[in-house]
């Protein structure tokens, strides 16, 4: 077993060097360095360890309370005292007001600890975020200080049994009753509905308040206590037996009439939940590049140690010195670090607020392509490991169980391939991404091909037909300007010669799923 | 859930239109379909529902003694009952002399129906055949019998702990006892190592006999039951705990001066061993064609069901009339539909009997290419249920988990890659491939591809180097191969509209790990 150590180097250089951050103002570098290297202390020594037994236990459902595997109280109380739930709500709310970047950081590295863990733990920024943004200010002065000490744990609750992709369909409702309303309805796939690590959880809560399909949905905040000090009226009813992420409960949540506030305007609670899911879409990309760089890790710790075959000189060999291994290493490799890149750019241009345009262009493209690089990481990583990766053991069959669910969960990854070609393709999102490979100077060849990809999407009579074709083209651009971007700035990672073979790799278009 | 439905229709139209079984004189269609309904009955009504509790329970080591899950021995009963062990063992020893055309058609229908019985069962046509070619009038007289019957299953012991992909480093020792032999030393990773199902075992064991690399290794036929009616030395110390196949019992074992008979000439048990060898690599292709079947069947199944979204005029779609869940479904079925029609091909080339060359150049393509196909398939089959697919309960994340073990066991992948590159670019079975490649009339584009890459693999100063682009470029000179005979018979399968849609997808040349 290779004990989980963050790939903090790597990070850093993502951000720092590939993705630019000191473009933005507040950016600095040495700081960042520093919080990177306690959060990757405390997740090597007390989030990674409570993985496999996390995997191996299960969570249990208890006289209607979710109980979570042995060791993650302890680690999560201990997570709070260290102050990182509050990481990126503001100071006046008792956290530390630190940006996208500082939470990618410590985000992926959770991820790559601990999956499980990470899922229960990790909707609290994009609450904080759509609290800041929607809420009251009575709303943010009584939520905002209990998620940034970690009192409370937030939930996202919006898929039903009979709308998952397709929210238009939801069917949970919400009345009035005074000041508060009434919600009342089922929800499923809820990620940490319950659990018993923390001592409060606030349901962000998708409900229909009118019968006008998207438009008829407002967002509600449901915390599990009520104003009167008594438990609010949300109960979970089964809990999923799932592939993988066992240490995440997956909730099915009744709602009999629960006390909640409307969060935003009524009828506009899309718009406000985009908000947190924006946030959980950098996050699963996030995922999908922690399961990359934790595959690459074991496989590439085995790959060393492990004799197998002799050299054409007939001398014993390293698995790790035959082409065909190195080769598959060097493309989780390159997983991880493309993956990384893309996702750090569409950060920093979130950070530098003026780019709106290009994020929504891509944000798809990282769900997508990190979610499938993290599922052939793991893939790939069980490959080098032989029968050995097969077995519980050596864990990475693990990262492959977990890793599934990233290309499904927050928008199925061909959800978010139909957006690119029917809601962007023809707009300034397209515009934006554009504008990009001009000013990264990709080579003409690639540009041209995603701008002849682009006009036969914009202008197909159902745009919906060329979606699986357009994303293959706009990762294969933006694949190109990772490449670039790498190539320009080599010298600065600690270990260059490892960029450079994955720089010197066959390019590999991506096929997807 | 799912009930599984053995693909007989396709199998059929397979063997006999793509791969063209008529080509061999003992072929008879009516023959194969009778035979075909009755397994797939009892696949279906048998073999199949025990699948799921074999994956929950596992395999137990109790006192020494491998326990298989519930369900397993009454099915095993059954089965021998109606004669399937003997299938392709001749008529003097009390099998129905069948070939491997229609061992193909039960095969693939087992592993469809649980791959963990099949790994059990499997190997008993393969110690059959290297009985056969390798033993002697009393070995053959002694065991075959009871491997008909089903009294005794065969078991394959190779792997060691430091001996994997490269058994030159095999260091199991076999000394003259007599007219006997006395094995010692640990195997691992052998499948079916012990059961409960079946009255014996007869282990076939590859030993050194001298220390002279491969040359120094022996066939040893070790049964559990020594001459003089007592239990052999040969004792289970361990079984794995694994990602998927959890009723198949993958054992670590110790033979401790177990008692043994060479079988073929001393030194050369590497030729012996590659009998069964040969014969389980077909299955496993096998393997893998059966999981893309299944997962066709899981997701399309569910697809003309589920309620998702809205088409373009804005009523109510189901899941697959989405472009991309289509397509999606589409991709999964030409994964089925070109590896079973690969893997026919290969196997109508070794009835035909003077192919050998072919067959030699076609193994490791089928091997590599079916397997990679069926975990594909799952993977893709999970993305159609999105969130129940990542659930045990719907059954596909079965099918994923299992699938995985194919692209490793019967020599990893890479493995077979490098052998293509290494021992047949340059030789006789690539010289035979491309006069198939010429006879069948591929587009001279893909066929001068194909022939680049050869040469530059047959030049290369190191070929391993080429292995991964020259089993790229082999596969896909395969796939123009199938394509053209599909396209030629489309009209002789049931569903001919089925078989247009999948030679109207884009073409997608094979990535590969």
């Amino acid at each position: 077993m290779t004990p989980f150590v963050a790939p903090l180097d790597d990070i850093l250089f993502s951000l720092h060097h590939v993705a630019r951050a000191p473009l933005i103002a507040a950016w600095d570098h040495d700081f960042a360095a520093e919080i990177g290297k306690h959060f990757a202390a405390f997740a090597e020594g007390e989030i990674a360890p409570i993985d496999e037994i996390g995997d191996q236990e299960g969570c249990r459902l208890e006289n209607g309370r979710v109980r979570l595997p042995s060791g993650c109280k302890e680690m999560y109380t201990a997570y709070c005292d260290q102050g990182w739930p509050g990481l990126t709500a503001p100071g006046e709310f008792g956290g530390q007001a630190q940006d996208a970047l500082i939470l990618a950081m410590t985000s992926e590295i959770f991820s790559g600890a601990n999956h499980s863990m990470q899922m229960v733990t990790g909707l609290v920024p994009g609450a904080i975020r759509t609290l800041l943004n929607f809420g009251t200010d009575a709303q943010k002065d009584r939520f905002l200080p209990s998620l940034a000490s970690g009192e409370t744990i937030a939930t996202m609750c919006l898929t039903e049994p009979s709308a998952g992709s397709d929210l238009s369909r939801i069917t949970c409702r919400a009345v009035p009753d005074g000041a508060q309303w009434q919600i009342s309805g089922e929800k499923i796939f809820i990620s940490g509905g319950d659990q018993d690590i923390s001592d409060e959880i606030l349901h962000l809560v998708l409900a229909r308040t009118s019968d006008n399909g998207v438009k008829g949905l407002s967002l509600f905040l449901c915390p599990s206590t009520k104003t009167d000090g008594t438990r609010n009226a949300v109960k979970v009813t089964r809990i999923e037996e799932k592939m993988g992420l066992h240490a995440s409960p997956t909730c099915q949540m009744l709602f009999d009439g629960a006390e909640a506030e409307l969060i935003g305007e009524e009828g506009r609670g899309l718009a406000a939940m985009f908000t947190m899911m924006n946030h959980a879409r950098g996050d699963v990309a996030l995922q999908g590049v922690a399961h990359a760089a934790r595959a690459y890790q074991i496989a590439a710790t085995y790959a060393v140690d492990r004799v197998q075959g002799r050299l054409s000189d007939g001398s014993s060999a390293r698995l790790g010195q035959h082409a065909d291994v190195r080769r598959i290493l060097d493309v989780i490799d390159r997983y991880a670090l493309f993956g990384r890149a893309m996702t750090h750019m569409a950060f920093v241009a979130m950070e530098l607020g003026d780019q709106g345009a290009l994020v929504e262009f891509l944000t798809p493209l990282i769900k997508v392509f990190c979610t499938e690089a993290g599922m052939r990481s793991a893939e790939l990583g069980i490959q080098v490991l032989g029968g050995y990766g097969f077995l519980r053991e050596y864990r990475i069959e693990q990262t492959y169980r977990d890793a599934r669910i990233t290309a499904i969960y927050e928008g199925a990854n061909g959800i978010h391939k139909r957006m690119l070609a029917t809601r962007m393709a023809q707009g300034p999102s397209a515009d934006a991404f554009e504008q990009m490979l001009l000013e990264e100077g990709i080579e003409a060849d690639a540009l041209v091909k995603w701008q002849s990809m682009r006009a036969q999407t914009a202008n197909h009579a159902d745009p919906a037909e060329m979606a699986h074709r357009f994303m293959q083209a706009s990762i294969d651009a933006m694949q190109a300007v990772v490449h670039k971007r790498l190539s320009d700035c080599v010298e600065a990672h600690p270990d260059p010669d490892r960029i450079r073979r994955v720089l010197a790799l066959d390019p590999e278009p991506w096929r997807g799923m």
